[in-house]
């Protein structure tokens, strides 16, 4: 018995569907109806007799519990359900994603566990009053999202089950018990919130674009606001749960490289006491009878690491900037994912090494992580990351790029300059042009502009105009910047007083002390913004999407 | 050829070594001089002639560089280091951890490298003049800690060195670059550094205890304020680069575990928009136009993760506590472990996980870091701690506990009751009771009163005067505290009120708000402290002393 076809998935949420699309979606509702009564009807006629008194036989088979109620059946999780369980008994903790009744004696569901992974269950009254009409009643009218414990056979459905991951296999419910109810109605519905978003400002929206849809498309799109101010839901779905596990794995796979090359982990502080690089964009806070600072970067800790005899350290930190910047690429908390390393020769063994890295992550990505890509991919299209081929990676000067720009961007880029900071459409363009005459979204802009740098960048000895210091592009965006620092001390106060600053005053005496209490090695690293990582990867609008909990100037909840 | 003898451990810093210990130490030195004198010499009059000349024939093979300068060499690691070498020539970078001149032609060194590698360095004037008398003057003379780049041949010494780690090989110096220079006086000297700290609180200081001392006793204690104001070359010693090690293994560990169980990381913000637990300790901090606040745990949004369908999550991210305690066991920004996850049927399934990832921790470290942990018992002892038997977890409810401290513990808790939270020394009063009772320093302590939880803690269904929440102990001390949680928010309500606080509450509200989006399945879990782990684990005196940049009422630098 199965309602075989990809069923209306229901949808609760306040948003309007628009008359027309909801008229598609009735009618197919109808016919898929129809089908499933049928195959009901079959199996209904296979019962002999139905109970119909009203008196509920099935009391004990149903109803709410507390989750310390025991039962004899062993627990399964779906991701473990094959067909060689089919005719065992089960018991299951789902979410409801799903339920509607089929005349009075019959109810589908669709059970949810573990982010992705539905099945089918069905419950029908039988003759033998352990599922009454009463049970099946109250079964069918729960509502959705809430939480419950079945017990269960496992049943080999006539044809596979479309709309449900485990599509070989049903449930046939003996027992059904509410272990947490949700609400009569959901702010944000499953199916809504496994669309793409709408607008990415801080309105709360539902859009629909109607012409020339599908019943999918008739969905509508939630606003970002909408997604974020409803978190369980947003995060419920598959998507989102997706885009989540890539999340991880981008960080574990950072770790996993570095650590394999013997960098060590540490933790910078977030609270600092003196607002290191200028004092711009810091979040200051009372402490004690002091004042305190929230960290921009782990940069000065990473170099303390250095001078503290650990040869490669890396972090992955919390980093904080108060900068008033509303964009889908800004977050005023953000995870970074930072690395510093000894230099023995030549800086361009950190290059060495963010490429490694980055490569790891990307190549690891596509293989390990396929299902989770196509997942997003359903929602948000992207096309598969360009890559070099191994040992062709592509690193450009950053006045090579200018060059390539002013030859053959477009017409607002014909005058840039070798000397000024790349804007962020700049970045992109040249992404275009890399792409079309390299063959990669991924590559390395090096020897940036000393102008463009802070004063602890090392200057290219041959040319004291740029700096050994470097970004890494995907797809035209920014996802690392990093660089060789100034390992002397007499060079480092020299450099923080050619960019205007006093070497004397407090977060930059107490860096420069470090480099005079003790001899450093020459060493250098990077910042990697994970988030940025990810949402440009997966061609997300917004690194809003990518984060646990999102936090903008106007946002600090949930 | 070498000094063989454990050499005096230079020590420039400002500390004063007591006069009786001074001269003690300087009448060891003499003799191991006068020793390695005698090598020295046998060593020149093998060599015929010696060049005395005052030109400078080796100008070429000394002085300082910049990190860019290539040499033909291949650069070697002190850990790879074998006799398999002997007779060829390497590069190898690394700190001046001692030189000291034997005569006007020849030097000694100890170079450093990657936390605790030590080699002797020889170079001495030779006949060809590649190695002149004013390089072995300038090399004997380069201050300690400063970072050099050597070239050698590797030979096997007349007798291993015993004062280096890498004892069966010396190198005989060709070529010594200055990269970097330490200045003329250290802060705190490594030997200084590498001994136990003396005073705990804020005051810079150096303590000598003299009488019926080694050698090694006269190197004075610095005081932690010492230690953490000269944090490149704390870091340096030996000692904390294996606590930073065991730290690191202690997350990794925790961590690995969680993996291989389905747990999932994410990220908890560090900025809030309300203080959650009733508002007390909490850093507030100006946020564009509203006020934000740093997490207290992350405890919140571990539930929101469960809330958001994720079965099994865990975290590693800084905590804040605005609490004015200068104690050893306190910081104000701390690395948290946490975990969360669904509960099938009973609580306790949270206690195997969490006893289970203890004891992984604990095993694993006792193997894999037993180098690292008898390095810091050799200046912080320590015994091994007590482990109970796979499967025979010492689980006591609180009541227990306080029962066990009326019979058999102080005096002073004869009259403790079971309703009142403990004290610090009521727990290691107990923790001694357990120890000699079930042969064990790690054990758990369930069932805590309702009084001495927060609201969110689920109530016993069977004794609602106590909770299911527990702590975890090793060593008498708290590393642990968790419990089951209440998903159901109507419960949730009556709990909040029942602490005499608002459920509507900023902070509290959209708390409650997430369990009435929609079902949340029972879940638990707990926070553990890592530092604290690491400290208790390890016996040392302070937490201060395995984070990597403490934070406490008074300390924000460096």
């Amino acid at each position: 018995m199965a309602s075989s076809e990809k069923p209306t998935i229901p949808e609760n949420s306040s948003a309007a569907v628009s008359k027309k699309g909801a008229k598609k979606a009735e009618a197919k509702a109808k016919k898929e109806a129809e089908k499933a009564r049928k195959a009901a009807e079959r199996e209904a006629t296979a019962a002999s007799e139905i109970n119909i008194s009203n008196e509920d036989t099935a009391k004990q088979n149903y109803g709410p519990i507390s989750n310390s109620t025991k039962t004899a059946s062993k627990l399964i999780h779906l991701r473990d359900l094959t067909e060689d369980y089919v005719g065992s008994t089960f018991k299951l903790r789902a979410w409801i994603q799903n339920a509607r009744m089929q005349g009075a004696k019959m109810a589908f569901l669709e059970l949810r566990e573990e982010g992705s992974w539905t099945v089918q269950g069905v419950v029908a009254a039988n003759n033998e009053g352990t599922v009454s009409k009463q049970m099946v009643k109250w079964i069918g009218g729960l509502k959705l999202e809430s939480f419950v414990q079945v017990e269960a056979e496992v049943k080999k459905p006539l044809e596979p089950v479309k709309s449900c991951k485990v599509s070989e296999i049903e449930l046939h419910l003996t027992k059904l018990y509410l272990v947490a109810p949700a609400p009569e109605m959901l702010g944000l519905g499953l199916a809504v919130a496994n669309r793409a978003v709408g607008r990415l400002d801080e309105e709360e929206t539902t859009e629909t674009n109607l012409e020339g849809m599908s019943l999918n498309d008739a969905i509508p799109l939630a606003s970002l606001a909408t997604h974020l101010n409803n978190p369980a839901m947003h995060k419920r779905a598959p998507v989102s749960q997706a885009i989540a596990d890539i999340r991880i794995a981008v960080e574990d796979l950072f770790c996993e490289y570095l650590r394999a090359r013997r960098f060590k982990r540490f933790h910078p502080p977030s609270l600092i006491g003196a607002a290191s690089e200028g004092g711009a964009n810091v979040f200051r806070l009372p402490y004690f009878e002091k004042e305190a600072y929230l960290a921009q970067s782990p940069q000065f800790y990473k170099q303390f690491e250095i001078a503290g005899g650990r040869k490669r350290v890396f972090c992955v930190s919390p980093v904080f900037r108060a900068e008033n910047s509303n964009t889908p690429r800004h977050l005023t908390e953000f995870t970074g994912l930072d690395l510093e390393m000894e230099i023995e020769e030549h800086y361009h063994e950190i290059l060495e090494i963010l490429e490694g890295v980055f490569l790891h992550i990307f190549k690891e990505l596509s293989t390990r992580y396929r299902e989770e890509i196509e997942l997003v991919r359903s929602i948000y299209p992207s096309e598969e990351l360009l890559l070099p081929e191994p040992g062709k990676e592509v690193r450009l000067t950053f006045a090579e790029g200018q060059a390539l720009l002013r030859a053959e961007g477009p017409e607002e880029f014909r005058n840039v300059t070798d000397d000024e900071d790349m804007s962020t459409s700049q970045e992109k363009a040249l992404g275009a042009l890399v792409r079309k005459k390299y063959k990669t979204d991924f590559y390395v802009l090096d020897k940036f502009p000393t102008a463009a740098r802070p004063f602890y960048a090392m200057p290219d000895p041959e040319n004291p105009a740029v700096t050994n210091a470097y970004d890494f592009m995907i797809r035209g965006q920014e996802i690392l910047s990093g660089g060789q620092r100034i390992h002397l001390p007499g060079e480092l106060e020299a450099s923080i007083r050619s960019k205007g600053l006093d070497p004397n005053q407090p977060g930059i005496k107490e860096y420069v002390d470090i480099f005079k209490s003790v001899g450093v090695p020459p060493h250098g690293g990077g910042g990697i913004g994970l988030d940025r990582v990810v949402a440009w990867y997966l061609n997300l609008p917004s690194v809003h999407l990518t984060c646990d909990y999102p936090r903008t100037p106007k946002r600090l909840n949930p």
